[in-house]
């Protein structure tokens, strides 16, 4: 029962651990419509302007700008009406001085004019279309070159792409990308009291549950997890295990027994594994404190205590952007990119100073505010934090929370 | 040119939507290990207790706490170390009046101990434990029952599926649980200036943006996107493509060209598809206000408008929550379950009281600072669109709002 460690702060340990690492390499093209959620491997410019010519954005009459100067309610301009630009085609004629054509919203402003005027702004009668307001040029109109410039960046290295970026894309007539290729993360479990999920525990023993949560964080991180089981509380056994997980993987997960000894193994076993190591072994962080991060070979390995709650915890706080990070996206150097909101607590939260507390907790919309009721689990509990459906998150420097304040959360 | 209609709040418009629409009924059986974001189609209670045994929250000394009343620093109690409780296994005696064992995290609590001493607080010599605090009944214990009784709720029907309720799932040995089926959604685009994304459009066409960020933002929210292509301007075309997405989909959303006269084409349209027909045309919404909400023979029909932008906007203001609604998730009954962030804004955002704007802008953190940049894009911008990772929300009452002044924001 040794475990003797310097605590960290979490953003200092993550920096820490991130400045070992580098990003995967390799990348894979595919198309564009499976790309949801995949992070873009090289920056993309846009292969021609957007949309390429100069469109109407209103219903009206496409005009010469300089033939409605003056006009108002009192003093209209007067125009004749020469015909209709029909969506989707090239209109077929020049617009002279004096002239309008009717256009609709998205249709091809015509050569010659240089703005549009609502329709709402005229009244028409026979031929004559009386305009009722100035119009400057390029009014109404959207540039040829207003939603993209040829060569400008529409995708950047490392975004992680979503529903705007996937339509750019198809606007652009780019049917294939380049993506990182996914981080494969070997997900492993040790300790003498744990057995798997679909068997029956004998009494001492418990159900594998680390596997399961940190697998699912992984995947929602974008990476791929790789099962491999649980694995003993013995020395030899251990090495073994990991040696192959991490041969096979591009990085490691190990979810340590909840003993102090189990985790003592973890560390002596990861120290053994390659340079240069373990570099942080101790977060000021709760539930978590015993946490391992190391790289070894050029590999991360995290070793999360046993507890369902702490591995949960440590898993989203590290794990997350460590496999966003191996799989090319962009990441604070800390580690932490949710943006947080404010919540109501309803009841008190304990914490320390000196260490950070994700404390799970119930979000509730109560007229209109954000409330957040923590939920008293402890750290060997998951059936009571499947419950939470947010973090309250107590800053290093706090020592507790009352009933009543006002509170950094995050959704989950 | 005529659309004339009276606009709803957005709030308003989802309820009315809402309430003439059902969940779908079809539920399906998968494993556990592929349920990370489905929605559970009943409660699920746990089959037997949780741990099922008392266990050591600490590593320690198992004792019985009356054997400690009164022990400090100055007055320790003297207890006799009899053994130790191997991870994992059943402890081989009972505890009698005057023992220890030794006990670590997670292991059985040995019968006639009720209590753990934390080893910081003990000293050992030989076989005698000095115990230098008093401890109560059950302290340091997870109570065989604490995480979980016997038939108690674990997963309540309507719940999206996180990481630490399949970790509840494998802890309580449930291998496969019913889900309910993804909804399919029709995806269809009008206009006679779209043409397909994999075309090179002639000068007057642009490439239809709208099928991929609506199908994405349905896949997201966890329904099946089936794409119904690209429809002419044609009232007779349009119908026949209406009714035969109709009928192999849950509902159907379709984006008119932008045009008003290609809007109120699809409204004619749907308004012939059954009933109840349109229930909302046109929502207090920037953008998007010409919107269509229709419930045709129990399926939802959305018309959104054409533009890229108005029509990202409306997905993700109305097709995500009704999406999420029919495949059974529990849904406020707004639509809007995101939780707001507190932005400072740097630049003016225009606004109409009496409308609800959701302004695409970008989130940044500076100096730990959360603000807000809205992006002066027109509706008809995707690739500007695509820069935003997060929407400004301009509440109904509000006519326009500073730089400098604290909005609120949905990151995306």
């Amino acid at each position: 029962m040794t475990e003797l460690f310097t605590v960290v702060p979490p953003s200092e340990a993550f920096r820490t651990f991130l400045r070992a690492l580098a990003p995967l390499k390799e990348t894979e093209t595919i198309q564009v419509r499976f790309a949801a959620g995949r992070v873009a491997a090289g920056d993309l410019p846009a292969p021609a302007a957007l949309p390429g010519f100069s469109r109407s954005t209103m219903d009206g009459y496409a005009v010469r700008s300089a033939d409605t100067i003056g006009a108002s309610e009192s003093a209209p301009a007067y125009l004749r009406l020469v015909g209709e630009v029909r969506m989707g085609t090239v209109p077929d004629r020049r617009l002279q001085p004096g002239e309008a054509l009717r256009i609709h919203t998205g249709a091809m402003l015509p050569p010659g004019a240089d703005g549009v005027v609502m329709i709402e702004e005229t009244t028409l009668s026979g031929e004559e279309v009386e305009v009722l307001a100035s119009i400057a040029p390029g009014e109404n109109v959207f540039g040829a070159e207003e939603d993209a410039a040829p060569g400008e960046t529409v995708v950047t290295a490392g975004k992680r792409l979503r529903p705007a970026d996937l339509g750019a894309l198809c606007a652009l007539g780019i049917g294939t990308i380049g993506v990182v290729r996914r981080p494969r993360i070997a997900v492993l479990s040790t300790g003498d009291e744990i057995v798997p999920p679909e068997t029956v525990p004998q009494p001492g023993q418990i159900r594998d549950v680390n596997a399961q949560t940190i697998s699912t964080i992984v995947e929602e991180a974008g990476g791929s997890a790789q099962a491999h089981g649980i694995v003993r509380d013995d020395e030899s056994l251990l090495e073994a295990a990991v040696r192959r997980a991490l041969e096979q993987a591009d990085g490691l997960v190990l979810s340590a027994g909840s003993s102090v000894s189990s985790r003592d193994l973890t560390a002596r076993v990861v120290d053994r594994l390659g340079s240069p190591g373990i570099l942080v072994h101790g977060v000021a962080l709760w539930p978590g404190k015993p946490t391992i991060l190391a790289v070894c070979g050029g590999k991360p390995v995290v070793g999360l205590p046993g507890n369902p709650m702490s591995a949960l915890v440590v898993a989203w706080r590290f794990v997350r952007p460590l496999v966003r990070f191996l799989g090319g996206e962009r990441v604070s150097d800390d580690g932490f990119d949710d943006v947080l909101a404010e919540a109501e607590l309803t009841h008190n939260v304990p914490s320390k100073a000196g260490r950070e507390d994700y404390f799970p907790a119930v979000l509730r919309r109560v007229d209109g505010v954000l409330q957040a009721t923590p939920i008293y689990a402890k750290s060997s509990s998951i059936v009571s934090l499947a419950r939470a459906n947010g973090m309250i998150l107590v800053p290093l420097d706090y020592g507790g929370l009352g009933a009543g304040s006002r509170v950094k959360v995050v959704p989950l």
